[in-house]
């Protein structure tokens, strides 16, 4: 379909501190004024300011939920996708993207980065928790989103 | 969420006569006349019929592929979820629905219902390829509708 | 490889009566002294039986289990693989046989059976729970392990 | 069960060099001199080295494939699984484990071992191609699978 609109991971930390929030909080908001679908676990953390960020910018938000209850989805999630596939949704999430922004995380942001550079598709990292080939770095939101964009279309 | 929209699934063969692609389609646009989204497996048949009725009343249509290109999804499908996944996307379909109405189908639409079944969701069917304990069968697509929102409110 | 063991799946009830617990312990006996792997979903009933069966003739049992933890297996199962992928995990137990045998059952063994015919495995059932096109069906444990060993080699 | 065998993910890339497949060869045996079982994705490079190894020393392996077909596996597989799943394999090659280790490799060494620390696994890696916290690194096989073992049992 020449006209899709692009479908945007963002991922990252269940917990998040201040500064990490307020990244994915722009992250959002920046995918969702590009007219972008966000997707991401659904839960909270990064992946909640992501999706208040978009919601606020009137984007589509999309939750891969590793559970069995659409009810665990944060409130910004307008799609909640119940998968009860464990740690098997973060392959979904990279399967599903275009590209993906990383803010902070852990574990669970590494093997979904390292699942979607595997996928071959871009992936661009704010205050990433390890370096990986072909991970790009960005030092604020408004460029991560520059760059990943620049890569998908 | 109180508020959460109800997500229905619709079950069906990706190939499919005329009849059954009608009930698919009136099918699809009573659940986006009702407000809720409508998810399926994204490709042609049952699932690209649905997902036209739905998107002609403006509803929210949502396929989860069992490939691993968004651009396998059908015209109609406006979250298109590339799981790569193969036929277990179909226990997807089934977990992340709150109810689910099949149209006709074959051996796929039947493992959904069953894991539908299975996990105590219900499941209501037009033309259904095969009788399950508490499965339920309607005999036009607004009964179906009926049925199935009167067992998930 | 040419000489590679045949994979059985062996699927039905979790919980069971008598004479079916009977019947998977004798399906499950056969398909050892055949020489093929026994794969099943790794729990009780059905799958205990069947497993305990091959167990007592020196067989190897493979159980594909829905949640996280291998010591949820049954203690006939040699090769516990716990996926924590719940209902999906029927997908990758069709997948992975080359043929199945249903003892009994209800929506779990619906869903693998139609799962497997969908990828166009061999499947015999005994007392199914329902009927599907190329459903074959045996009267004795040992009429199915012939009928669907006739098929797969 | 309190007897139940030890189950050993090995991970590492899809192609390798003679130094890593010698090391993956030595893991391989090891594990099975240690009468554990061995799990990996079934396919060449340091699986097939690492299968190898076990094969030779009598032990069993298993291959976690993420393709449909169980003759994609390497020839010393004993155990093919085809989950048809793609890369969602390497959550159930984590999930299944109750430790791993890593040989060289690259994303989708990164994105098991990730998973599996997630999980709460201990991840041994001789050459990781990343770091990450609480990942413990060993410098010869035979230290890896002593470290292994000694945080499993």
């Amino acid at each position: 379909m020449k006209d899709r609109l692009p479908v945007i991971g963002v991922i990252g930390g269940g917990r998040v501190g201040k500064s990490e929030s307020k990244m994915a909080y722009e992250v959002g908001k920046l995918i969702a004024l590009r007219g972008a679908i966000l997707i991401c676990g659904g839960l909270g953390g990064v992946m909640e300011a992501a999706a208040k960020g978009a919601t606020e910018a009137d984007g589509m938000t999309v939750g891969i939920l590793p559970g069995p209850d659409k009810n665990s989805a944060n409130p910004y999630i307008k799609i909640p996708i119940a998968t009860n596939m464990g740690h098997a949704r973060n392959a979904i999430i990279a399967q599903a993207s275009d590209g993906l922004i990383a803010v902070g995380g852990s574990y669970g942001t590494v093997s979904e980065m390292a699942l979607a550079l595997k996928m071959g598709k871009p992936v661009v990292a704010l205050n990433p928790p390890c370096n990986l080939p072909n991970l790009r770095t960005a030092e604020t939101p408004s460029q991560a989103v520059e760059m990943l964009f620049s890569k998908i279309s």
